[in-house]
C-alpha cells in the first residue's frame, strides 16, 4: 500500500509535525489550510472570498502530486472566523469543483492560529482507481 | 469504484456547491446536517435534543440510498452552539445506534450558518462488503 | 471485513454512545479524546502541553489493539480553548510521530464538554496490510 508524504513538489521544513498532504492507499488527507503564500503570509488580509480561493489554489499541487484532482475530493470541512463574506465562498468552489461535489462542513469557531487567517479548510480524496 | 452522490432520493438544488453525502468505493461521507425540515427550516427551535433527533432521521434516507444503516457509522463530530441540554442527545444517539457504534467528538463553537440551528453533525460510514 | 469495538484493553461503560475507537477493514477512527486518567479526571489542568501528551499516550494502547502504531495516523484534528503555549504541543507531537507524520487541523473553539479540558483531539489511522 502506497504511503507517501505530498507537499505539491514544494520542500518542507522538517522542524513541522505535520504533513500538508498524505497519501494511503487510495486516500489523500490533507491539512487544514489557510490562504498563505510561500512565505506563510496570508494573501489577502480581511478578504474571506480571495482566502478560500488561495486554500483550494495550494490543493491543486496537492492533489496532482496524489495523482487526482477537485473531483476527487469527498469531505471539506471550513472553519472560519466571521460570518462576513462567508456566503461568497460558495462561488469558490464552483470553480474548483466541476462535475463532482464534496461533502461540506462549516462552523465559526474562535481563532486560527496563523495570524489573519479568516478561514482554514481540511479535506479528504478519494484516489480514482489505477492512480 | 463506485462514486455516486446521495441525496438520500430527494431532489438537490443544482446551486448548493457540496453533496448531502457521497459514497465513494466502500466509504460514505455525510455533509455537515442541521435539524432542518425539507424547506430547510429547523423544526425545533431552541431544542438540541430534537434537532439531534431530526439530524439522524435525515441521515436515515442517505444510509439507506448507499447500502448500509446506522450501525455503519464510524465518525460523528458535533459542532453546537450551546451546552444546554447537550447532554440530552446521548439517550438520541441511543435511538439510533444499536448494536455498533461511532467515534465521536463534541465541540462548541461559536456558531452555524443555518438560522435557529443549535447543533450540526457529520460523519463517516463503512459499507459492509457487497453493498 | 473486519469491524470492532477498540477500548485499548479497557472496560468500556456500556452507558457510553460512541466507541473510544473502531477498526473497519484497514481504517481506525479515534474518538475526540481529551487528557483523562482512567477515571475520567483531567491529569494536568491548566496545562495543555501536559494535556496533550495524555491524550497521545492514551491512544498508544488503542493502536496497538488496532494492529497499527503512531506513523500510522494520517489526521489529527485539534480542538483547543486556549491558544496559551498551544505552539508548545508540537513539541509533544515529536515524541510520538516519528517516521511518518499525520496532516494536522488546529482550531480554537469556544469549549468542551470535559471540565478543565483545554484540548481535544480525534484521528484517523490507516493500518498496515497484513495488520
Amino acid at each position: 500500500m502506497r504511503d507517501e508524504k505530498i507537499t505539491g513538489g514544494k520542500p518542507w521544513n522538517p522542524r513541522y509535525t505535520y504533513w500538508p498532504a498524505r497519501r494511503v492507499g487510495n486516500l489523500l488527507f490533507i491539512s487544514g489550510t489557510t490562504g498563505t503564500d510561500d512565505e506563510g503570509n496570508i494573501t489577502a488580509p480581511g478578504d474571506i472570498v480571495e482566502q478560500t480561493r488561495q486554500i483550494f489554489r495550494k490543493w491543486g499541487p496537492l492533489l496532482a502530486e496524489a495523482g487526482c484532482s477537485y473531483d476527487d475530493i469527498v469531505q471539506t470541512v471550513d472553519h472560519y472566523i466571521t460570518t462576513e463574506n462567508y456566503r461568497g465562498t460558495a462561488a469558490v468552489r464552483r470553480e474548483f469543483f466541476k462535475q463532482r461535489l464534496p461533502t461540506s462542513t462549516g462552523v465559526q469557531v474562535v481563532g486560527l492560529l496563523r495570524p489573519h487567517a479568516l478561514i482554514e479548510i481540511h479535506g479528504i480524496a478519494v484516489i480514482p482507481e489505477g492512480k
